[in-house]
């Protein structure tokens, strides 16, 4: 296994696994750094550094393996396992990921769906059934979770955390515009989707692509 | 107005912007380097560096002016100036950006809604009302359109990129899973949802926080 990884090539895996599984689906067996360098606009030299952190390695004059690649980043991204997920949110944004394809399609898939709001109890989400907030912890101690993604306002966020942190879930993708805080040893990605707009009007106005 | 950005510091910009209206909210005028440093998480020396970069100034002694960090910051990232946008794909996700009051707030509005499946034509969204998507560049020639936000599969995502680019669309959201292509003097941002679950997998197998 490779050394621990800067945040900044962790931040590069999923767009280095994204296109070997394009190139994959292409037919593709072999590439070079420098078509990977054209395909991805990171130099040539960067993609060769980052497969070697990575602890990959290619042929020399014929460059890195697809298969080989892609085997490599699903082991080091840990997607060579499947996860179980609840939602913490029934909103749009909450049956938006438990309808997603394709985090089912990497190995990601929701068995549990809950919410505070009268209203929303009850409902249908695919195969699964909205259970009020109240059960969580009950569910968490019954069935084996690995993921809460919470899409819950932004108020009640960090008071989820604490609650499911407290029976036992170690890992978090929360969508709340806030940064949630957790005890050592627990995961958390924070996906702040007002950033990305942030980010795009910086680029209108300074007319960035 | 500050030199070029690096894309690095266009990337934290969001988060300073965060931070800094929080902190008004919580009554603070004037804030030191440091200070900030422990709240953010970047060194002290990172955070005179990246505020000296966006062109703004502190005072010796007293630090930076929370008022004039957040007026500086909304100029930079062009959010002193209101946005329309419409979406494309009406399903969870694009409901869900039509209904953020977060980005309501940012001074980001959504004009308009399109999508191409016939049951979903005419649902009423908030105060819009669904349309078939053959009616998208009518609806950009009669009406000011600053964004399109793209929510619909992958397979005709470029499609309706080529489509609006030919209609004068010049900023795109893309929350499809592939780099979308668009023209010089375009702005971009992709949101790859599948890599923040992807970079919580590798937290989880590595024990990362």
């Amino acid at each position: 296994m490779a050394a621990k990884l800067s945040e900044a090539v962790v931040r590069r895996l999923p767009v280095y696994y994204r296109h070997v599984c394009e190139l994959k689906k292409e037919g593709v067996e072999c590439i070079s750094s420098q078509e990977l360098s054209d395909r991805l606009g990171y130099t040539a030299s960067q993609i060769r550094q980052d497969i070697s952190a990575m602890g990959a390695t290619g042929v020399q004059g014929s460059g890195y393996s697809i298969d080989l690649l892609r085997a490599h980043l699903e082991t080091l991204m840990g997607l060579d396992s499947f996860h179980t997920m609840i939602i913490v949110g029934a909103g749009n944004l909450g049956r938006a990921v438990a309808h997603s394809v394709s985090f089912r399609n990497l190995g990601f898939e929701t068995i549990g769906i809950f919410d505070n709001n009268p209203d929303k109890l009850g409902w249908d989400i695919g195969n699964l059934t909205v259970r009020p907030a109240s059960q969580m912890e009950a569910f968490v101690r019954d069935n084996p979770v690995d993921i809460a993604v919470l899409t819950v306002p932004r108020e009640c966020t960090q008071e989820i955390v604490d609650r499911l942190v407290a029976c036992g879930v170690r890992a978090f993708w929360n969508f709340a515009p806030l940064d949630v805080k957790v005890p050592k040893g627990t995961s958390l990605v924070n996906m702040h989707l007002d950033e990305g707009l942030e980010v795009l009007s910086y680029r209108m106005r300074h007319n960035n692509p």
